[in-house]
């Protein structure tokens, strides 16, 4: 345990601590790098191995690597799908688990006969096939998306008992191409009126959202690929707009229309569902930016301890006003941090993967992040935001829940076995 | 087409023509950019679609996007699944298209019961179980995996008419998470007579081969996790070596054992397969870095052009040496080119996606690329390769095809009608 000094309280070490060099674990380790025993031929190494797919998925044994649903039937009202944060490493949310929303289920659209149209306050309307979208000048991005009904769980009264996935797996992130929006609003032109524009999506409930002009000319996208093929169903297909940074219900999918217009749509997830009323009266209109947040995922509830020792506490964290500045971590319920390492590359709008050396003593702990972006914001504590947005309120018929935009830190208790709460700290 | 200024012969035209804005396309793009019509519903948004599933895979059109298998029962020989790099973009390949090299098919490992013993020249042999491996500190990198043995087809002295997924396919990039090999071996500790670390697979093969130290200590990975989850079972689940850059073949899947060693163990793959002798009769030995290499995906066999107008040209340019830091382009066959537009982030050892935009007039054409690495080197001609290394002699119990680590240009000649062809110029 030479050069593993701690730099915070209740056991956090240096991030550098494994760039450095001659910073054998060997005494942290004892107890659970098996000691070398004979090596024997297990099964599987004395036949032959199953066949290469056309299209390959995950092992057998990893079944709990899957989304969560909340309506598995399929009934009439919408269904997510959230992604197991505390199974996966990386900043790569792999497609078969990126998250899904659906207000009506997964259309399934034929590509060849989908088009997207471009009309409203423009010179020249156009609509267009794939085949043209696929011939214009092309980008790819690492973004986040995130509902911004993400982590809407941390605005229960008392911690509510459930694991990241339940919390915050309504994000995921992934490498998109397609054509920048800007490209295709020069070949409409634009009318000078033109302010907004109102997206709506080809699935039966014909999702709407209204943009700004200046983010569609700022680093929109119109996305034909997800890590590198084609969209997947839930994530769009086969064309879906992308924000970058923007709550992920305004990222339409199964995009078919985009009308330029003076005014907001006003449609029903802007003027409703996400324009809750605050304490004072006042509500919230068009909250576009998913700002800076961070939660750890190993170790999390479910991803319990394995006796003292040390471990790598790593988490995600972003932020849709630009890149990851900062990550800091406690040990101790927000008394001591220290900094944690960021994973490069550390990109604009995307996931950035944070990593920090613990040496758990066995006793009591409290982990938590704190993330800052590049352009100086960090996360509230959760006070501050019940405080300024108020708790609990039920939705009415044209009110909704102000259980949206949670960006504060999320806590882990460990307890002398090892296991794993959700407190608030 | 104000702002489209060519830049080299046939049309192509400056790269950035798309970041300054006000680059219309509109003269280039009429005649498939469809004008606007009435816009229907189509069947699709009239009803309920499909469920969100716990594991997305792509939509039932994306039928093409899927391996070529060479044998695909499974006959007791090698099976082959190659990416389909022409219907894809980024620079991330997906899971499912990975490719995968397997001699006995994917062994399914428990990971319950996998271990990964370090033993030899070392100063304290240990056992791994994935829990162990688990608690150590990570690192995330993207890099590619590339057969040796990817590309030889052109070595052909006739051009093979086949597409990049035959020509390339043996290719893939993905974002590897995992542990150094070197934290592993500073627990182990190292007897200072190990120069060569002899690395064997738990599947019915026991496929071995043979890394320097050195490697081992610099990049090398223990790794766990591919794009986000854990790696797939035929790229090397539970665990995989990772040497970025290096001969396919080397990155060792389902690894069960790393003994450090004196001599290499001269295995079957490195004395014969990876061997080949050369035409003055000496033959290559531990031909280990996958040289700077690029070729165009788009358009290219299969994916046709359709009238004449504007294009992107698009590919993959890559290093086992480093970054890539520049491609050229060329769209007459090699007599004048033009730099492309590297997609950020340009990492070490990784797909970079390349750009171009092109104007085809219509008429004949020949598409290339070419790519330097931030080492300074950049891809020879085929008639270097070919020269250095001869062609086409038959393998023999003892000796290997040359057919190996082709690295120079990938040729696509356009006709009138806008089909492509593979050529050699």
């Amino acid at each position: 345990m030479k050069d593993l000094i701690p730099v915070a309280g209740n056991g956090l070490l240096d991030r550098r601590a494994f760039l450095r060099g001659g910073a054998a674990l060997a005494a942290a380790m004892t107890g659970y790098s098996v000691r070398a025993e004979p090596l024997t031929d297990a099964p599987w190494s004395k036949e032959p191995g199953s066949l290469v797919e056309p299209y390959g998925g995950p092992s057998k044994y990893e079944k709990a690597a899957l989304r969560t649903l909340s309506n598995p039937k399929g009934e009439p009202r919408t269904q997510h799908g959230r992604t197991p944060h505390h199974l996966l490493q990386g900043m790569t949310t792999p497609n078969g688990l990126h998250f899904v929303i659906s207000h009506a289920g997964n259309p399934d659209i034929d590509p060849a006969q989908h088009r997207l149209a471009i009309h409203g306050l423009v010179k020249r309307p156009l609509l267009f096939t794939l085949d043209a979208l696929a011939r214009y000048p092309m980008v790819s991005r690492f973004t986040f998306v995130e509902c911004g009904g993400n982590s809407a769980p941390l605005f229960s009264p008392e911690p509510v008992q459930a694991n990241v996935q339940a919390l915050h797996g309504l994000a995921s992130c992934a490498e998109w191409t397609g054509v920048m929006l800007s490209t295709l609003l020069e070949e409409t032109g634009i009318d000078p009126q033109a302010k907004w524009i109102v997206a709506e999506g080809g699935d039966a409930q014909h999702l709407s959202r209204s943009v700004p002009i200046g983010k569609a000319l700022d680093d929109a996208m119109i996305v034909l690929y997800q890590n590198g093929e084609r969209v997947m169903p839930g994530n769009g297909y086969p064309v879906r707009l992308l924000l970058p940074g923007w709550e992920g219900n305004m990222n339409v999918k199964w995009l078919r229309r985009l009308q330029l217009t003076e005014q907001p749509g006003m449609t029903y997830y802007e003027s409703r569902t996400y324009a809750p009323i605050l304490p004072g009266g006042k509500a919230y209109q068009f909250y576009f930016v998913q700002e800076v947040k961070s939660f750890i995922t190993q170790p999390s509830v479910g991803v319990e301890l394995k006796g003292p020792g040390f471990y790598e506490i790593s988490g995600i964290a972003y932020s849709g006003n630009g890149r990851i500045a900062r990550v800091m971590v406690s040990a101790d319920g927000g008394q001591t941090w220290a900094q944690a390492a960021l994973q490069e590359p550390v990109l604009a709008k995307s996931f950035t993967r944070f990593r920090i050396p613990w040496q758990w003593n066995g006793g009591p702990a409290v982990l938590q992040s704190r993330a800052w972006d590049e352009a100086g914001h960090s996360q509230p504590t959760r006070a501050q935001i019940i405080a300024h947005r108020g708790q609990g309120s039920k939705p009415t018929p044209v009110t909704a829940f102000v259980s949206q935009h949670y960006n504060g830190p999320t806590s882990w208790a460990i307890d002398a076995t090892g296991g794993v709460r959700h407190v608030y700290a």
